[in-house]
């Protein structure tokens, strides 16, 4: 390298980024061969280092607060990056969480012996080296780092500019417990550039990097899906569904679109839409909308459920494609299940849409007709998390169909590998 | 749209494309819906119809075979491309093997209840719609556009223009088996202009298709790869390996290479290269090219190699990277099985490679370090394939990690939803 070219800044995050990469490539093939109990005592490790060095990490986080008080940072974003005592707990309970659950690796998939004597068994293995590139929120850091290290994945973390000094905190203790169960600490490595090229320069690296997890907003998400020369596992928004059927029960109706909607109103499987069958919406329309309303969620409509209830405001056509994250609804007054099915599978974003009714038949039309990867039947789309999935952590929710959909933990990220015994055997 | 613009070809082809990709995601719709018994009797009407228009396809395809001795197509090109009795009925029968196999849609993969009670299904549902971009292969039509149609998913089929006549007359017997199922036609659809942008089109129709294989040679691939916004699951070359491990059987490794590289040597599990075990190099080597030369092959080897048997010409490192699917063998002396994983985790292709030897423990460190999709013992490589795995049809060999790895048949080609039945739960 001449001194002119190693003085671009372009060449020399290029080229940290490749050895970035490859340490992680390296360190991957360790990883993949850890035992179970290595990779339980790496998890535990970290969270005990985690508890440790609390101090340390609240200090680093508030370099990270000031710096963005003064950048003038919204108040929604101070909060999801600042960490608490609790929330830095949080993060050790979940390593620890996830550090107990089964090994997601070398399990038999499937087994089976062919007529000329063949024995053909399909493993699970990792998928190798996991770029993960997300915002603002620290534990993401521990959350993301913690599956990768439990599926036997080499991670390379790119998190936000913002939480640099936070996430590189966290990032020591989970390489603290890399080594200390005698594992590669490069297994997990937090990327150190705040210059936006290095996430360019980490998409092209698909000689070194097998798989790509954004984990942020819409134009994050588009653009790593737009750049990317790896495999991307993209969660994009998340436009869920209620649909309350002519059978619903009216207070099971309102209780589950109100829950839906409000309980977390920024959470991706929080309900943007009210679809109510017309048969009964003049019935039951008007008392969610007081529970709506008691509950200070705007709510907008097309004319006819305006009609049903005054206190609707006019929606437009790009209210049936928004991803409000906030208190407002739109409702749409529909011709029953067909109607809403219709509905569903034009503007939803396949994330989570659910049915409310009593009767099981159209439920199940309900269910088997939305091309979403999560259904649900008399259940709030609040659910659609991989905690109340009950797989633990999740990384995020997959709303694309291939490898994995839905919420995906250690589990998805896992490839599998054929193994064939024979005895001599070669094909006639 | 004004004439000015009407008249621009790529304005027509984009168009044209994109009307046959929205009739593809409508028929994917009912195609998702449709029960086993009815895509089963959809695959035996189009095998019907294969046999009842014999006389069709042939004559398409001598009218392509004419096209391409006037074009001076190679042999092997032609050999590809030429249909005879015989091959038409493999078709009809390969149709009625995957109809009669067990439904891949709609089966539960996986069920759980929650300490809330929430019921969670996983359930295995259709991608949508599939685009499978191939070469001069006619059968691959049939191959292809019945595992799809099995699958639930519907087809875009874009085949090579030297077979256009051949592939549509295969394509209009499985529209017919379509019809007479009373399943939409559009389920399979051929494109049918020879426009090579037809094929850009298609790649950027990432709202209407869900993905993307093609089959072909490299250049295809990698100009698939390169283009494509929609996820592509692609098969790369096979580059595999023979190890001939210290603890051989000589006699079992002679039979094992010779398979491996000359029983078939265009395939893409045909081994390219033998690495041999420094320990027995100069005993067994000779005997296995006595084996090689005797069938005609050509073998280039590492000096090391030359050194034991003089008719071994000399090897470059290209040789190490190059998938011959000719009678060319390379040959490396390497150390051990630790050698042996080096070679084949830099060199390889992750498709296919396999290890002769008697012990055990050396057999299973190099099952479980190879990074391959297939990864054998004492067999011949040539069993990579989705019919001796005893999986049926296969659309091609997946060198990939994500989705699906090694043979691609019909369960492959699906995705999952949750199915999540509740009686009114809300999240706390």
């Amino acid at each position: 390298m001449t001194a002119a070219t190693a003085l671009q800044p372009d060449n020399i995050i290029a080229a940290e980024m490749r050895r970035v990469g490859q340490a992680a490539k390296d360190a991957s093939k360790v990883l993949a061969l850890a035992d179970a109990p290595r990779k339980e005592s790496a998890l535990r490790a970290a969270a005990a280092a985690i508890r440790a060095q609390v101090q340390i990490i609240l200090e680093a986080n508030a370099k990270d607060m000031a710096a963005g008080a003064e950048r003038n940072l919204s108040a929604a974003f101070m909060d999801r990056l600042q960490l608490t005592p609790d929330r830095v707990e949080a993060m050790a309970a979940g390593l620890e969480d996830v550090a107990v659950r089964k090994d997601p690796i070398g399990r038999m998939l499937d087994e089976w012996t062919r007529p000329n004597g063949l024995k053909i068994s399909k493993i699970s293995v990792p998928l190798g080296v996991i770029g993960i590139i997300y915002e603002s929120r620290p534990n993401v850091t521990a959350d993301a780092g913690g599956l990768c290290l439990k599926s036997g994945n080499a991670a390379i973390l790119r998190g936000g500019s913002d939480s640099l000094h936070s996430s590189s905190a966290i990032a020591d203790c989970l390489r603290i417990g890399l080594v200390e169960a005698g594992l590669p600490e490069d297994g997990i490595q937090l990327v150190q550039t705040r210059d936006r090229a290095a996430v360019g320069e980490m998409l092209r690296l698909h000689d070194l990097i097998d798989i790509i997890v954004p984990r942020g907003g819409r134009s994050l998400i588009e653009r790593v899906m737009a750049d990317s020369t790896i495999p991307v596992i993209a969660h994009l928004e998340g436009i869920c569904h209620v649909y309350v059927d002519r059978a619903a029960d009216p207070k099971m109706a309102r209780d589950i679109v109100l829950n839906a909607k409000m309980r977390r109103t920024g959470i991706c499987g929080a309900a943007e839409t009210l679809l109510i069958d017309r048969a009964q919406a003049a019935d039951q329309l008007p008392g969610i909308v007081d529970a709506l309303v008691e509950a200070r969620c705007e709510v907008r409509g097309d004319s006819e459920a305006q009609g049903i209830d005054e206190r609707i405001v006019p929606a437009t056509d790009a209210d049936w494609e928004t991803e409000y994250l906030d208190a407002i609804i739109s409702v749409k007054v529909v011709d029953g299940v067909e109607g809403a099915v219709d509905h569903v599978n034009r503007h939803g974003t396949n994330h989570t849409d659910t049915i409310v009714t009593e009767d099981t038949e159209t439920a199940e039309m309900f269910l088997s007709r939305i091309d979403s990867g999560i259904v649900m039947h008399n259940a709030s789309t609040q659910f659609a998390d991989g905690g109340e999935f009950g797989m633990g952590a999740e990384i995020g929710i997959s709303t694309g169909k291939l490898h994995a959909r839905g919420p995906v933990g250690a589990d998805q990220l896992t490839s599998y590998k054929y193994i064939v015994r024979g005895g001599g055997q070669t094909r006639p």
